[in-house]
Formats: C-alpha cells, structure tokens, sequence
C-alpha cells in the first residue's frame, strides 16, 4: 500500500469533483489498487488556502465550500500561504495542478507545474495551456528530478484515451489519429443535425453549461487544437505548437450544408486528424463530412471519441465522456495509478 | 532495459504474428518502452521443438516454417522436448501460451499455464479456453509464485479491452458491460443487412477464414459466452463459469427481422453482457435489436467492440479488431508491456 501527500492547486469544479471521489471511493481504490490519498493542501486564489501534514477529510472540505463558499474556516494548521509556497513548503508527494487555463501563455499553471517537478513532486492536471505550450520541456524537468507529469485529463477528461495510447497502441506504431475532442461543437452540430439552427443549437449548448459565454475557443477549434497539440506531441513524439495546426471552425458550416449531408446518408463533424508523413505530423482541425459507416459518425452529442490508426492492429476508436466534473476528476485518480503501478 | 527469455508454447498463426512482430519492431520497442524480447524456445506439436539459451532470430524461425514447413532444421542446441520440459526446463523468465483452445476442457493449456507458474515464470496467453474455465485458480497459483498471467488477448484480440478495463475502468465502477465480441457472428450479420441470406453471409465468413467449416462455436454464441465469462472474472471481480451464461445464438433470426429493424432504423446484434446486480453478476448472449444511435450499432463486419457502463465516466467504448494473425500477436507484447512497467 502506498499513501500519496496531494497538494491541490485550484479548487474549481475538477479540484472538487477529485475530492468527492475520494470522499466517496477511497475505500474501494485501497482495496482495489493498493493507493490510499491523502489531501495535506489546497490552494485556491477564490476559496483560500490551507495545509495540514495529517491531511483532510475530503468531504470536510466539500461541506465548507458549499455552506460556506470559503475553505478559510476549515480547521487547518496553516492558512493562507499561495500556491507557490504551498507547492514548495508543504510535504507532499504529488501536486495537482487544476488553476485556470491559459492556451496563449500557459500561467500561471506553467510556472507550478515548474516548481513542483524542481522540488521533485509528481505533477497531475488536467490543465490544457501549460500542456499544449510546454509538454516536452515540462517532461525534461520532470524526467532530471526523477518524478512523472500526468495528462491524462487534458484530452477527453477521465477516458483514458492518452494513457491507453501511450501504453498500449504506441508499440503497435500510430500513424494517424483523427478525433472528436471539442464536446461542445459537436453537441452543436448534433442539435443542428436534428434540426435546429446554429444560434439554437449554441444557445442550447451555453445553457447546458457545455459553451462559454465567449464561444469562440471552441467554435472556432481552439479548443480542439490545444489537444490536439497534446496528443501529436504525447503520442507521435511530434514536437508542434498551436501555430502548426491548420485550424477551421464550424462556424462556416450551414443548415443545408448538414441537411444535404443527412440526405446523402452522411454527417459533418469537427475533426481532429493528426498524420505521420515523412517531414513530421501534419495537424488539422476542420469541419469533415463523414459517411455513417465511420466509427466517428454515430458519435453524438458532447461525447468525445477517438480513432487511432495503427500497423498493428489497425483501426481502435475509444468513445467516452470529453468534459464534467467527475469525469475529468477521474483523470487525476488515473494519472496516479499509472505512476502507482510503476513503483510496485 | 529488461529483456526477457520467452518460450512459445504453440505455434501457430498468432505464434508466428508475434515471431514476425518481434522480427520487425523489436528496436522500435527496445527504444520507446526499454524492452527487449529473446525467443529462447518454441514447442509445437506440428512443427517441432527447439532450444538455444542465447535465442533465435525471430525472422529465422519464421524463414524456416515458410519454406520448410518445420522447425525441426533450425540450428538450435537441444531439440524435441515437450511442451511440458520445454516450460519447466528451459532458462525462460515468460511462457508464451498458444496451444488450440479447448472451451471444454481447457487442455493442454491448463496444465501448461499451471506447470509455468509453478515454476516461476509469467504466462502470456491469448487462449480463451484455460482462461474462461479456470482463470480464478491460476490467478491464485501466479500470486502464490510472484508471476503474473496475461490475458489481453483472449477478448478482442491485441485492442487492450482487458488492460483498459483493469488498470483504468475498475476505479470509475464498472456496472455494466456490453459487447460485440464475435467477429463472425457480426460478419454475418452485417452482410444480412446488406440484403445477403444467412446461408451465403455465412459460406462468404467462410470463405473469408471468419468462420470454421463447423460454425456453432460461433453462431450459437459460444465463443461469445467464452470470452463474456473472462470479462466478467477479469473485470467484475466475478466467479461465473460458462453454465452461467443465458445464451441464444443468431440462427434463429430471420432475414425478415433484419430488413424489419434496419426500416425502422434499427439493428440487430449478437450481444454479449455483464450486469451487477446485487445477488451477482448477470451473464447473458443473444441477439439484440439497437437504435441506430447505439455505439454498437455502427460496428460493421468482423469487427469487436465493447461498451463499458461506470459510475463515474458513464458510458466508455472501445472498438477495435477481435482477431488477426498480427493483430493477436501483438496482444502479447501489451501483456508483457503491462508487466514489465510494474517493475521499473
């Protein structure tokens, strides 16, 4: 049985999703796995910041946030320090990186993600920015300090679409991969398959909660860019920025370009594609019309899917959830029992 | 770098698909996992045994068989020991199991297996039979010996359905499971849809090395039942058997019925599937009509998928090849990737 210390940066919807898993799970993931986790810090710019060496209870910390909307009045050992400190002077084993994501600078995630491999702490997040900006150099730190960088969250939340392709569909040799990975965009095209207009389909979409306000990260495949940087650089040993993905959103797409589709027996989808040619991958993101029959056409609503083409074996596409609050706080759960695994 | 001194027990198409991925990938993965494969024996009853402590050239062993048809004239140390000397007696560290599957008895490999974990050695396997009827007894015999087995390969061929499922779908709680996890069957039942009789869908499997000349493993659902009884031991934390199992197979659906759903936009399937329920887990095959917005419904020809339930992601499914000279071979190579990552 191995206990991690976690330190918690950013205590938003996945730093609180992770605590309601373990508040509720962490009997069975002992018992299951062997990985018992204790939460010695949180830091979190809105709700405060605490540590104590003895760790918390998680549904301790989920009751003051919600009666309270503080974390300040949570018995604790020390208060207030900010996220560098506690990423530094807390004794802990793994930080989770979860502060908001920034896809032009990557900070301040960037920036504790650096501290906390330097102080020789594994490093978990499902934050996007300091990935798609920083992998390989991040992956060189962690790599001299001897301590692992988790992604498993930036692409696809808690499916293990990045873990499955590094451990087991690397050695079958990717060669191209084409994915949906923006849930927001293809809930919209899926309403719009069914009907509705493009303003009614968003507005759908930002009342669900799946679109932001400002759309435009994701309607315009930013959004899918980002991880599509992730996974080129992850999975294909490629080493691109945003600036080398060819990027097009939906937002040319009409009404009659997917009924006409839908008449055809087709349907369009934003897609994802990355492709090994010989001078390195090539990085698209793009409105494609897709015949049913492709695994990727039945994909609906803000589902996410991924197909990975391989020598091997072929085709493997794995469909799952791409965003939510527990989901994507099971990304964190995966990352550790990956780095557990390695140290049995 | 670990390298390993594997003996091939059985050697066969999917024997000879991992010989030929070894032969041409070993640098790619000495290189990208630190892992190095020496083929120190081979025993097949057809074929031949040999043994050579420094190893064989996988491409060597290959070249013989092919012009040869026999292993008996490969340049090798000692020759003609038994499946039974070869596992215990040779400077082996992983036992590479691919004697014919018995779903009946679940001989020889059940003694194979059994006589290489008592001996100290991992057992690789893509046998369905030993694994199906005795996987819980083995499981206890390796854990006895400090040796894992490998079963990868046994449900959709090298498509990591099982390592996804234990190392990252367990701690989501897996619910529910729901698979299309004969190929045959679904070759059959795609060409009905395209308009083909039963009986030319089945002579076209057939012909296509799908389906044996005696189809009833396959189209009565008992390859299916097979492979279900290992997902619901391997993954659920079950202890079914093959009587366990409520099966139906697909030679009582009519051409009439596939035309009826395919108008009413819908599909049919022989599924496979794992509930919990709280006196145990439910096993049952047989053929089911799914919308067409099913992630299984889209799951043409000889293809495998799977659709994991889970407390925590919802609905995971991974869809990838179930069978293949190549394509089973690599199952192994995940295997032994799984476990050597356990002892970085």
């Amino acid at each position: 049985m191995h206990e991690y210390r976690m330190a918690i940066i950013g205590f938003g919807n996945v730093g609180q999703g992770l605590a309601q898993i373990l508040a509720e799970r962490s009997e069975l993931i002992r018992k299951e796995f062997g990985l018992g986790v204790r939460i010695v810090a949180v830091s979190d710019v809105k709700l405060g910041s605490i540590y104590q060496p003895q760790g918390f209870d998680p549904a301790v910390l989920l009751a003051y946030v919600g009666a309270r909307g503080t974390l300040a009045e949570v018995p604790a050992k020390v208060r207030g320090w900010d996220s560098l400190r506690t990423i530094r002077e807390t004794e802990s084993d793994v930080v989770v990186e979860l502060s908001p994501t920034d896809l032009k600078t990557g900070e301040p995630a960037v920036g504790h993600i650096r501290a906390a491999l330097e102080s020789g702490k594994h490093v978990l997040t499902t934050n996007k920015g300091p990935i798609a900006l920083q992998y390989r150099a991040l992956k060189k730190i962690a790599e001299a300090h001897g301590v692992e960088i988790g992604v498993e969250g930036t692409v696809m939340s808690g499916t293990p679409a990045l873990r499955m392709g590094m451990e087991y569909l690397k050695g079958a040799g990717i060669v191209r991969i084409q994915g949906i990975i923006n849930g927001t965009t293809n809930y919209i095209l899926t309403r719009m398959q069914d009907g509705k207009p493009y303003i009614e389909a968003l507005a759908e979409a930002q009342a669900k909660g799946y679109a932001e306000a400002d759309p435009i990260g994701d309607v315009e495949g930013y959004d899918a860019a980002g991880k599509l940087v992730i996974l080129a650089n992850v999975l294909m040993d490629a080493s691109i920025g945003l600036i080398d993905v060819e990027r097009e959103g939906i937002t040319g797409l009409m009404r009659e370009d997917i009924c006409e589709a839908e008449e055809g027996g087709d349907v369009w989808k934003l897609i994802a594609g990355l492709e090994r040619k010989p001078d390195g991958v090539k990085a698209r993101v793009r409105p494609e019309r897709l015949p049913r029959s492709h695994p990727l056409a039945s994909v609906r609503g803000a589902t996410n899917a991924i197909t990975y083409t391989t020598e091997l074996l072929g085709d493997v596409t794995l469909i799952g959830p791409g965003a939510g609050r527990l989901e994507t706080g099971y990304a964190i759960l995966c990352d550790l029992l990956a780095i557990d695994r390695r140290k049995v």
